[in-house]
């Protein structure tokens, strides 16, 4: 990058949102994938118009801009693959207002999920797709990446959420579209066009969200399968048995494996555990449910089942889910966390693939996910300075996929394309699909300036 | 039309799904709205393969191809605007599958909603939108008008629940996008893009959509307000009060007197009457939600706040509701059927700003709708052969057009744009918007042959 081109980008945003050593770009280089490339500058923007004449200056000069917000991003969203400048959306952090009346906020793409998480709490109103990383992410990276979580299989991802958008294209134009009304069928929904577009279509200055009256009465409950087949069934049993519980998790055998070793929680080790939460406004509704699902697991030979008779014991219960991933990711020095997802009778063959998968290749796989939505988090722990042990990890990424595929689902529930499953786009999407993508790509940025290199989309 | 083209489409179809009989094509120049235009041929096609090789030919030869399923859009959206084929999908109407274990269907696009509900009904669960077309209206119609109905501020509309389609896009490419999954962030949301698209970026000939359990009790209440602002703020109060009922719904001084004048209901006549609904698995859910919905009608001055303690009373007062657009179009020659769409917190103000625009136009406006999501239905009634009304009543919907955006909301929250609205497009969308509109069209459907001149998409 010229250094013309730098003093351009800090007569922007002001020499103290400008940054070109060494420390940020490497911390710029990376996210939460695996991939790594360095920026040659990064900025902070602060406003709409900043953000409108950096993409211009990018049109101008010939620079490549990917847009950050905390970097959680498992998929190397955020990772400047082919350099450029890195455009850090974290300081637009402004909650700019919460119409709990309209049942809307209006936030900046910088704002963390859970402080708006907070400042709703007192009204007694949540924006539920609570993402595993709710404590640090932030509301564009969630806009982004179409971000979803536990509580997928009742209310949904962030898509169901967005009710208008402030972008700047490609082109470096402005554009509002959607408004605080809870429904609109003017014109194409251009809204969900953005939701998980990764930043490669417009960049998210301003974005206004639904949200919903938080429920007041949860049960928990936690079952120990000794039949992977079984534990399928069940979810398959719940999902079609009339209620839509607000969690359904699944742990395989291997995840369960993995806990015991590393915490104090002495899980029972089985095939598969699964833990479910129904809720409610009152105590008899979330019960209800309840039982329903626990009629499921007994019917299908739950060898144990676990009720929470308290908030206390439910945390408890909490407990193995929440230790999955930190405890799969210190048992080796790599880890991908793949997130396949289903149809939701699909459940079962998808772990027994996953099994399969990981005898062929000799790779280490444990799997733990949203059963209730079909999404599945097979986590795959190795050694990446292992060369041997990375061809097999690659290949078997390789056969996750095909058989996500295979079995009528997708490759990405909630993480996203960027780097990662570009590759594998043509695997699940049609020549047609394609095209179209790529020509929407064009439309909205015709120069490709906006985080190339991602979702296939250059091909 | 040249005789040859209507050869090529006997040949595609077969003569018995080809038309060019002048009673067919009277039938084909008009949907529920009040425009009219009249094809040049119709066809019936039962297979994408057929659609597609229609597709090509209109390419080739220039004609255009506007798609209906039920005609019972209220916007223009299935009226041939500039002559061509009408392409009517009503033979589509298999069920393909019923999935409840991955709590899918896959359907064709003439299905009627209604069919749909009763196969459905007997596993306990069903497909939430329910227009008030749901006895004829096809579910091909839905996911093109994006539909919603008095269940939308809880279930959201037809949006929330397609998964997957197939499309033959305007270039006559086949296109598949989604699937049976309950979520995917692989890519664009091209589900998404096509749903609301009104038949201008391809022809959907394949549906996948999530149903959802029936919820198993409900509760109902209808209270009456002697001022309009007091009922406006019982909407907002209900909306923020910690519940979301699954129906809240507006009348309007003029439609209870409308209703009175023609049927034998005797309602109070009085500024608005609203219509409560809630639901859950358990009686306790519906009533504890209901219970909140009471106390804003009561905290909010409602003169009379009558609870149903049977089915039979619900039933009874839903009758109200229901006689709207019949008694009201009964009343006069012509109606319009407006649906302008505000934040929930303005439903007081557009109540009051439709009553001030038909006393200044001096035209007749009877208002009701779902004021649970903000959707207004200010239905005009008038004589259309009476040319100085008619004019008024030109005069008076652009102001309707105008008052909903200028208090934040929208042209059109479930009839669509069609050729009704596409006038007022740049009235709600900023000019990035319809640009980015018109590019996708033309990325899609490159020789402009699929239902051309609606949404204000030739400009």
């Amino acid at each position: 990058m010229k250094p013309e081109i730098k003093d351009q980008l800090r007569a922007i945003v002001g020499e103290a949102n400008f940054s070109d050593k060494l420390i940020d770009l490497v911390s710029y280089s990376s996210d939460a994938s695996q991939h790594l490339h360095r920026p040659e500058a990064a900025v902070w923007a602060t406003t709409a118009e900043q953000v409108q004449a950096i993409v211009r200056l990018a049109n101008q000069e010939a620079f490549p801009v990917t847009v950050r917000g905390a970097g959680t991003g498992l998929s190397g969203l955020s990772v400047p693959a082919q350099g450029g400048l890195v455009l850090d959306l974290s300081r637009m952090d402004q909650i700019l207002d919460i119409s709990i009346t309209d049942r809307a906020v209006v936030v900046q793409p910088g704002v963390i999920y859970a402080d708006l998480d907070n400042a709703l709490a007192p009204h007694g109103y949540f924006f539920p797709p609570d993402p595993g990383s709710s404590k640090v992410c932030t509301l564009g990276g969630n806009v982004a990446t179409n971000a979803g979580g536990v509580k997928g299989a009742k209310y949904g991802t962030t898509r169901d959420y967005v009710l208008g958008l402030t972008v700047v294209l490609g082109d470096g134009s402005i554009m509002r579209t959607g408004n605080r009304a809870m429904k609109s069928v003017s014109g194409f929904d251009l809204v969900r066009l953005f939701v998980g577009s990764e930043g490669v279509l417009g960049i998210v200055t301003e974005i206004i969200l639904k949200i919903n009256p938080k429920p007041r009465a949860t049960a928990t409950t936690l079952a120990v399968f000794d039949d992977l087949e079984d534990a399928g069934r069940a979810v398959s049993g719940v999902m079609a048995g009339g209620v839509v519980p607000s969690v359904l998790e699944i742990l395989g055998r291997e995840t369960l494996k993995a806990i015991n070793q590393n915490t104090e929680l002495n899980l029972p080790e089985a095939d598969a555990m699964l833990l479910a939460e129904t809720d409610g406004y009152t105590q008899g509704e979330a019960d209800y449910q309840m039982e329903r699902v626990v009629e499921q697991f007994t019917a299908h030979h739950a060898r144990e089942v676990k009720q929470a008779e308290s908030a206390a014991q439910a945390a408890e219960l909490w407990k193995a889910r929440k230790s999955c991933v930190p405890v799969l990711a210190r048992l080796r020095p790599s880890f991908i966390l793949e997130d396949i997802t289903v149809p939701i009778s699909q459940v079962a063959p998808t772990l027994r693939g996953v099994q399969d998968i990981a005898a062929r290749h000799q790779v280490q796989i444990a799997t733990f996910g949203h059963a209730g939505d079909g999404n599945l988090h097979p986590q795959i722990i190795y050694d990446a300075a292992d060369h041997d042990e990375s061809e097999r990890v690659e290949a078997a990424v390789h056969d996750l996929f095909q058989l996500a595929v295979d079995l009528g689902g997708t490759l990405t529930g909630e993480h996203g394309i960027g780097l990662s499953k570009a590759p594998y786009m043509e695997m699940e999407h049609d020549p047609a699909a394609m095209k179209l993508m790529r020509s929407i790509k064009r439309v909205c940025d015709p120069n490709n300036i906006l985080n190339p290199g991602k979702m296939a989309l250059d091909g």
